[in-house]
């Protein structure tokens, strides 16, 4: 939540805790809440959901005004099945947020370190904080479902010799204590969220801290792999010095050399020489669809 | 093992077996493990190794003759830290291979369907056969660190309610059965893995079943983010006919607007027009390097 949370009168709060209930995959406290709270603030009502499938159905039944989905790690690359859900889905992205990973070690208040004999977590997060428990082997790594059904678990049943690897959401959320800090081997670990809408909610969101938004956009397309067609492709934006941040190519599982291209790159649909790029690379593709134009991830 | 094998003589074969040892991350029987058989055989002796770091330092240090990882998954995506790792190494990619993640029911022999209360395994996997699980409200699934791992314990622990979800390699491993076949949801569930040699090895690998062998050639290389310098950079490839395969771009962490590009294309570093585009590639990037140049795997 901005600054600004605290200024919102009782009645104001009940009203947007009753108007924004956001999908999202996992349990509450993983890591895709701590994007929700960056993208629409704490009071945010949350549904989670098991699928990343259950995250759309949810928005597409209205059963959620919003949803956020991870995109891409930096350790792990794109999340394909997310791209998948957005192309068969018909909604748009509406913002980004880049959430650090961070590996806390997270137990029932008053377990102190020492007493810890065994640490639950999802295997990935365990796996990625591999220096901690070699430098401590006392401690028995055992593996759970989720990383914040982890911390839940060591909260109701009031484990006094054990800990769970998870978010500070999570801890927060649970009323658990953060033990020991970021266990995570690696601190190059980011996570890219999407927030989804339908097309027909209204267009508001801003980058609360920031005044001279840069907005992105992302979109897909296809071409037949001849060769030089990904780069008259890109010529749409080349010759326009619309700059792109990234692109990414996926083969068309049963159409041998068909790809869709990911890509995203810096500017608004409305400014003349972007609708210019779009209008070109339409003649280019075979396919291609806008997903969404927003303002730059803070 | 090709069909050919079975023609070698024991002497040929115990000196395959003593010169073949390949690291890979993971238990014994996990699908890297698939991926080592389709490339290299039956006979090769595994490294299973916890970390892919550990796999890349096993074959540094020349405990291993080989290194087999995955690098791209069709619905997680690309494994970046293994590009990192190929990076910081000094190694080749020989070869290539595709694995179709099949997830099967397995258990100890004389274990009936009926009989199992419990299934293990990776949560990944887990997550992988949602509709099974749903089918069959009588089991419960229980995480586990490892798919191969999973098989192991059902095992060894001679369980009569339980099972695990694992590979057909880890099935055969372990003396397990397979109760049922495919329980995944998704079948476009393929992971690519490369080969890897130290640059010292001979250049001997083949595909075993192809003679007109079509080759690939992996290479990472890096610009400034100016507008148009990926176009400018593809005109290398594009200008002499050469078919790219896979393009993916990465931001380079701590360097803003400064991009690693991951490229594949169809083509050999020997023939003329190869050399010329990557002589001209040399001169657009700032950065450039060949992984290796392997043949079109099967």
């Amino acid at each position: 939540m901005p600054a600004g949370g605290s200024r919102i009168t009782l009645k104001e709060s009940n009203l947007k805790k009753a108007t924004e209930r956001v999908a999202f995959q996992g349990e509450k406290g993983a890591f895709s809440q701590e994007a929700v709270r960056k993208l629409l603030g704490e009071r945010a009502e949350v549904i989670p959901c098991q699928r990343f499938e259950d995250v759309f159905l949810r928005l597409k039944e209205k059963e959620a005004t919003a949803a956020v989905v991870p995109i891409e790690n930096t350790l792990a690359g794109s999340v394909h099945e997310n791209y998948d859900h957005l192309l068969a889905y018909d909604f748009e992205i509406r913002a980004e947020t880049n959430v650090r990973i961070n590996h806390h070690l997270i137990a029932p208040p008053g377990v102190r370190f020492r007493d810890i004999r065994q640490v639950y977590s999802h295997p990935v997060a365990l796996n990625q904080c591999l220096r901690f428990f070699n430098e401590n082997p006392q401690i028995e790594r055992v593996p759970f479902y989720d990383t914040a059904g982890s911390v839940r678990m060591v909260m109701t049943e009031k484990r006094k010799d054990a800990a769970a690897i998870g978010s500070a959401v999570a801890a927060e959320i649970y009323g658990a204590h953060i033990v020991r800090r970021s266990l995570e081997d690696d601190r190059r670990n980011f996570t890219r969220f999407f927030l989804l809408r339908r097309p027909d909610y209204p267009k508001r969101e801003r980058c609360a801290s920031a005044r001279n938004v840069e907005w992105k956009t992302t979109l897909v397309f296809s071409t037949r792999n001849t060769p030089g067609s990904l780069f008259r492709a890109l010529s749409a934006f080349a010759l326009r010095d619309v700059n792109l941040t990234k692109i990414e190519s996926r083969p068309l599982r049963g159409r041998p050399w068909e790809y869709l291209f990911y890509v995203d790159f810096m500017g608004r649909v409305d400014e003349e020489r972007v609708r210019n790029a779009l209008g070109h690379l339409r003649e280019l593709a075979d396919f291609m669809r806008v997903l969404g134009c927003y303002p730059k991830g803070c």
